[in-house]
């Protein structure tokens, strides 16, 4: 495959999948630690975009930190600030469905009388008594609004497949009849707040994931371009997808940043 | 409306809805007792089915006899002798999500490495570790199966709306892909084995119930006639219905049995 599409125009950013293309589990993946090196030595603007809900950006900065890479919150992109920054915006009082991990994040806001609900990875803070109180406060409001953060069906956890977030959005979606405004990947809201939080425009940033649905159409889909790694839970199949054309696809992170940074050269040359 | 299209066929048997048509909440609907009295005075085979799974059906009969419905247990159908008769008559050996109080029934059936999973309202024993586990299992199985007890989105609880099995049924389909079989109204499956336990053809059978879509036309769809009571929680509206065409509608059960024992009287006069 040839990276003309993908080098066609200016890159001026980047935004980076964490899971499958920084680490696989507890595992750097080879390569990776020395790419994102190279983007900051070059000053090149990125960020880590997750949908990890369970932990604050300070933790999972920590773990990443742990295997060696040199990364900082700043550069981190996750659902919590996000809906903070939405609900802000948009001068909403949530009623918070989450795990008490991350509920500090939301100190600042009014949650009386609530007109909206936020629901994001609970895990055992997920009962019937929770869920409940959640369904509840959508039947009273006037305007119900429900936000998930992320629409995973499962993640492996350390001691097997555990649910994840979409399952309990589907419910309370088919109890209420509200449909969850979705705030991770791959709703292209989640993917232009990145971009915007890089200062710059979809069509001048790239997105590198391991995930050709997910990751590369979600970034295609608002205008980004799209690069398929082949770690983590990247599949033969992905490179004849009937539907998705990733503007490249490379072996790993490091291949991808040293083919960015060389277009980025090559675009100074001509200037 | 004439009842031309429910008397024109000889009437052997019926399948009466019990919430809105027997009863509301606490309290017998006027004429209801009566008209259940009248059924059982001229040895009229009937059934009262309904979508109850938190109870067995000895606690529901109860229920019934202190509302001054002389009803037995026989004459009841719900959800758990329905499904147990399934999982006998397939084989299946189920891993179960359901309330404690419904768990005996299930004594003589194999439970021992579990090929299908069966949900039912279980409220407060729905925890993230329950769900997990069911979702663990389906996506151990070869041939996931996973049975519903009834879909129902919400009730009204003691305390106000409550989530119904619906809802983490719905998930549960989410997380795994599988498509869960549903056994209570409105599914055919469920009126056919009610009819089945009469000893009837569909046919020869009436539903009476309050609820046009879940009851009239689930009855209608597998060969029955569809009755609609203006009691329980029908509305002016259900008389316009977009789709669902009722074979007769009445005002309460009373009138529904008076019909339907005149029609009898009619046709016997006829032989």
């Amino acid at each position: 495959m040839s990276h003309t599409k993908l080098c066609s125009r200016p890159i001026k950013g980047l935004i980076l999948d964490i899971a499958g293309v920084l680490k696989d589990g507890d595992i750097a993946i080879p390569g990776s630690v020395e790419a994102v090196a190279k983007l900051q030595a070059a000053g090149f603007p990125f960020r880590l975009v997750t949908n990890e809900t369970l932990k604050t950006k300070k933790v999972i900065t920590k773990t990443l930190n742990m295997l060696g890479f040199r990364t900082t919150e700043r550069e981190m992109f996750s659902p919590i600030p996000a809906i903070v920054e939405i609900l802000k915006k948009e001068k909403l009082r949530p009623h918070l469905l989450l795990h008490p991990n991350v509920l500090p994040e939301f100190k600042d806001l009014d949650m009386e009388n609530p007109n909206c609900v936020v629901v994001g990875d609970a895990e055992e803070c997920f009962t019937y008594e929770t869920l409940n109180e959640s369904f509840r406060k959508l039947m009273e409001m006037e305007d119900p609004k429900l936000f998930s953060l992320g629409i995973g069906k499962y993640y492996m956890d350390d001691d097997g497949l555990a649910l994840d977030v979409g399952s309990f959005c589907k419910g309370l979606e088919y109890a209420t009849g509200v449909k969850a405004r979705i705030v991770g990947k791959p709703s292209s809201d989640y993917f232009l707040a990145a971009v915007d939080d890089l200062g710059l425009k979809p069509e001048e940033v790239v997105m590198v994931g391991d995930d050709i649905e997910f990751d590369v159409n979600g970034a295609q889909q608002c205008g980004m371009r799209g690069v398929l790694v082949r770690t983590g839970k990247f599949r033969k199949t992905d490179e004849s997808h009937p539907r998705v054309m990733p503007d490249a696809i490379v072996d790993n992170l490091l291949h991808a940043i040293e083919l960015v940074l060389n277009s980025v050269q090559n675009f100074k040359h001509k200037i």
